[in-house]
C-alpha cells in the first residue's frame, strides 16, 4: 500500500494500545481503580512500566500520596469491569464491589491491593512522576509479579493466553485474532 | 474467572503492545528504521510519545545526535519489514531499500524520512532521553501527524482501520478481530 498522506494537526496516533485496569489505595481505608489505556513498558531490567493519569482523577491523589500502584491486566470477559472503572469516579463508588471483583493484599507494597480476577498483577513503586501537560505520568518499578497458574509453565514461564486480551483502538474494543507469525528480534 | 496466581520475579508483563517502525538519520547520508515493541502514549496535550530503545542499537545513536525521530504505524501487509527492521543491524543494512519501503521527506523535522508505505507518520522531536537501564527512554514531542487518506473522514478525522492492524504479544504477531464493544470513559 502506498497510499498519499495529508499532514493534520499532531495527536497521539498510537494503535492498537493495552488497556489495563490500576489499582490503588489511599494508605487508610479507601481504594480504587482506574482503566488506563496508555500503559507503556518503558524497560526491562530492571522492569518499568508506566502509566499516565489526569490530575483531576480519584486515583492520581491515590497514587501521590501512597506513590505505589497495581497493573492488573483484564481479559474480554471483564469487559464491564474495564469500562465502569473508566467511566465512574472511586470518589463516590466502590469499584471492587460494584464489578465484583476480589481484592488481593500486597505482598511487596504496603497498601495498593490487586484484583483477584486478573491473571496477571503487576505490584509497582512508583519511582518517579512526570509532568506531561494534560496527564502526570507515573513510572513504576515493578518489584513482583502474580500470574494465574493457568497462565504459567511448569518452569514458571508465562505463557499469555492472547485469545483472552483485549487490545484498544480509538476507543473500541477488540480481541486478537489468529497468530500471524513469530518475531526473530530481541 | 479467579485462577490461584503464583508470584513469580518481576518483569515488564504488559499485553498486548503495539509495534511501530521508528525511523531515524544521522543527520548526513545515512537513515534506518528500527522496530519497537513497546511504544506507550504519555500524554495527549500537547501529543507525546515514548520509545525505549537498547543503547547497543544502531538507531539509539543517531536519534541521540539529530533529537528526531518518526513513529510509522505498521499494517498487517507489511509483517516482513516489521520483523526484518528488528532483526538486522543499520549499521551493515540499507533496510528502506531491503523491505521495498519509500523515504518520505519530513515536513517539520530536519532529516529523518517517514515510511510511505505507513498509515500513519508521527514526526517526533526528542523532548527528554531518561536512562531505563536496559534501555534509554526517548520522550518524544509529536509536531506533526501524516495520514493515509483512506485512514482519514473528511473532517481530518482520523479512521482507523483495526482490521489491518498488529499487535505483539510475548513476541508473536497477531491481527485484531471484531470489535467487542464501545468504551464509554474518556
Amino acid at each position: 500500500m502506498l497510499e498519499e498522506k495529508r499532514a493534520i494537526k499532531p495527536g497521539t496516533l498510537l494503535f492498537p494500545n493495552a488497556v489495563v485496569l490500576v489499582s490503588c489505595s489511599d494508605g487508610a481505608d479507601k481504594d480504587n481503580i482506574i482503566t488506563i489505556g496508555w500503559p507503556g513498558g518503558i524497560g526491562a531490567s530492571p522492569p518499568r512500566i508506566g502509566i499516565p493519569i489526569k490530575r483531576q482523577r480519584y486515583s492520581h491523589g491515590l497514587i501521590c500520596k501512597t506513590r505505589e500502584f497495581v497493573v492488573n491486566i483484564p481479559t474480554s470477559d471483564q469487559m464491564h469491569a474495564i469500562n465502569h472503572c473508566g467511566t465512574v469516579s472511586g470518589r463516590n463508588h466502590d469499584k471492587y464491589l460494584e464489578c465484583k471483583l476480589d481484592r488481593v493484599a500486597p505482598t511487596k507494597l504496603r497498601f495498593a491491593p490487586s484484583i483477584g480476577q486478573c491473571p496477571i498483577s503487576l505490584e509497582c513503586r512508583v519511582e518517579a512522576i512526570w509532568d506531561m501537560g494534560s496527564h502526570d505520568y507515573f513510572v513504576g518499578r515493578i518489584v513482583i509479579a502474580h500470574v494465574a497458574e493457568n497462565w504459567l509453565g511448569n518452569d514458571n514461564r508465562v505463557q499469555v493466553r492472547a485469545e483472552q486480551l483485549v487490545a484498544l483502538v480509538s476507543g473500541n474494543y477488540y480481541r486478537l485474532s489468529e497468530e500471524q507469525g513469530r518475531s526473530t528480534y530481541s
